[in-house]
């Protein structure tokens, strides 16, 4: 038998303490006594490393990690092996730690089944919602999770280096994307990427090509695109790509629980004037919002003004989808694909230095296909700093 | 503008209607008026179709279709276009039907916030639980969809004919695993399949070589694996095969929708006799099951078979992990990879007509690696008909 390993790894203790500590001022503040983190993205989040069970945080800052399975973690005070969640109380009574008055439980996130029975394992506290509370947490990245998302970035950026040689004539966009995975995989990428909720189903991300860019998806991606199955409809369809289409390329970069979000354009030999000029207005969006994103502007002052620009160039119509359009313009990014703030007309929030946002001016033009640039990028106090270095320009295949 | 799909594809009109009459016995008996389905499984169920929004059926056996998005369909009396959830009744209304006075919602699926959404929108109906009825609905499969699996059985089979030739020397665990999802994804596999609840993150399957497969993680999976980081703890671990090794390949097969699972065993070189007579042993404790499992059977009385199989060849220690065991047998496997029945000495229910059950009796050899036999299932009347046809025998990659 090995050495048990410590749950939490040495070098990330202080780490997850800065985090943990993120989190208590806003406990304080909805008169919170504990929280109970159960979903597998906070798990990770609390822990730096998943696990399946449950992270205890007091509104004092201490931590109690109940470990369900794997069973080979070192067990300490702060490191407590159950079976089920009913053993908790117990189990705090013993480490001499008081019920909670009221309790935090992830609300947005756990099924309903789940939440009530935890509240009948804390059946003397008042449950309130902990899910506002992570995201906002969350939202405002360490700098060692900005680490973690530039190595991310940088691993994307390999991959998307070697996508134009994947390309062979009279591929399908489905084959395309099969062996950008493929590369992608090769790099590192773990092959999987959380989100939040189940508005997105997605493997590692979205190739589309040409017409099927127009078509409206079920899904609250950016873009569309009519899958191959109405099992699953949304992404790459199957066809052949023609020339004087667009490839627009979104595949993910989810190298070690973080993920960059970044989005590049080839095409299939020349595309029309009007693609050019959308794509180019895209990078003039950027430019501009990468400018006005410091701490303190409003976020949607980033969506007001890439719309407006749009509307100034005449492309209002293609502006982030044509038959559908989406009402976001970006999202924030790290553990999930999708996480706080959505960059909407109608989100309330300031920009915070250390929030990482993935901003993605995309324009559909009939015939074509979609055009447009994303990057992630950093909030800094000089503006958005890049996390995606990659020409932005389009690059043809042929 | 193209012409407007029918939600419901006239072919499978009938199927969808057998499948949502098969739920009103059930929501009869719970003194259930209607059902509002929202779940992404259960939307892909009720239509034979994916979208985002609800399903709204009657224990008349009526169904309206809230559609959401995509807005690409044909209106009518049974499809009704709405932003949101709170416009249900009032559309309810003036389709002439009556509000509920008890209501079945999917409180094992949805999230907590949601069903307080839901539950004000329906705020004059007692809510009950629907979770239960559709899993026991989807538990015994159409027909249709039987034959739905028989096709992705056939598919996975002829990824399964490839994989010797994907092996080279020197190879990762996780650059085996790459090459096996490539040709995968190029035989039709959709590159998601969905999974019921949080216990289970997985992009496509396993690939298990060696010690790894002792290595205990952190999901419910019938096998380990400490995959390559913290981030996901379980399946490949990237390190380098080795001749005496065994590699377990368990990658699924969702071609449209449905999933049938299946596993085989490569080794590299020769592996230990100990190593054979499991497997061995494994594919007597299937040709077991496959007699005894008939409509009637007790689902328990599987996996009791099974143990004692294994006790009786004194591998007891090995079987279903070594360091960490597993409690289940096999699964229910359809729509999702783990649908009921979970099959566990616990299990209360009886084997019925078209259930469709994956059957893994693994063991795990210190030193070797996994081996055994996984295959997909349909009950029959005569037995446990296979739905995943390919060679049974450990196979030498050297």
């Amino acid at each position: 038998m090995e050495k048990e390993q410590q749950l939490i790894n040495p070098e990330l203790r202080h780490e997850v303490e800065l985090r943990l500590e993120r989190l208590v001022p806003m406990m304080k503040e909805s008169g919170m006594d504990a929280m109970l983190i159960g979903s597998n993205a906070n798990i990770f989040y609390a822990a730096g490393r998943f696990f399946r069970g449950y992270v205890y945080l007091t509104a004092q800052g201490r931590a109690i990690y109940f470990v369900i399975r794997p069973d080979i973690y070192a067990k300490n005070d702060d490191v407590v092996v159950i079976r089920k969640p009913e053993q908790i109380p117990a189990e705090l009574g013993l480490l001499g730690i008081e019920p909670p008055k009221s309790m935090g439980l992830e609300l947005d996130t756990l099924s309903y089944s789940d939440v009530e029975r935890l509240k009948k394992v804390f059946a003397e506290s008042t449950v309130l919602n902990a899910s506002p509370i992570l995201r906002r947490g969350r939202m405002v990245k360490t700098p060692f999770e900005i680490r973690l998302m530039k190595e991310d970035g940088e691993h994307q950026a390999a991959v998307y280096h070697k996508i134009s040689r994947l390309y062979k004539r009279d591929m399908t966009d489905v084959e395309f994307q099969i062996e950008i995975e493929r590369v992608l995989r090769l790099e590192g990428c773990l092959g999987f990427l959380r989100v939040s909720g189940q508005l997105m189903e997605i493997n590692l991300g979205s190739v589309l090509a040409g017409p099927n860019a127009d078509a409206p998806s079920a899904y609250d991606f950016a873009m569309g695109g009519s899958g191959v199955s109405p099992a699953l409809p949304g992404g790459a369809c199957g066809e052949i790509m023609h020339v004087g289409e667009t490839v627009m390329v979104d595949v993910n970069g989810c190298f070690n629980g973080y993920q960059t979000d970044m989005t590049r354009v080839w095409t299939i030999g020349e595309v029309s004037p009007l693609a050019h000029k959308a794509h180019e207005c895209s990078r003039r969006i950027l430019r501009v919002l990468e400018e006005i994103g410091r701490p303190g502007t409003e976020v949607r002052e980033l969506y007001d003004r890439a719309v407006a620009i749009a509307e100034e160039e005449q492309l209002s119509q293609y502006f982030m989808g044509h038959r559908q359009h989406a009402l976001f313009i970006g999202h924030g990014v790290g553990i999930e694909l999708n996480e706080a703030p959505a960059i909407t007309a109608r989100c309330r929030d300031l920009l915070q230095e250390g929030m990482t946002l993935a901003l993605e001016p995309k324009f559909v033009i009939p015939g074509v296909g979609a055009v447009g640039v994303e990057n992630t990028y950093v909030v800094t106090e000089h503006g958005l700093e890049s996390l995606t270095h990659f020409p932005e320009e389009m690059q043809n295949l042929l």
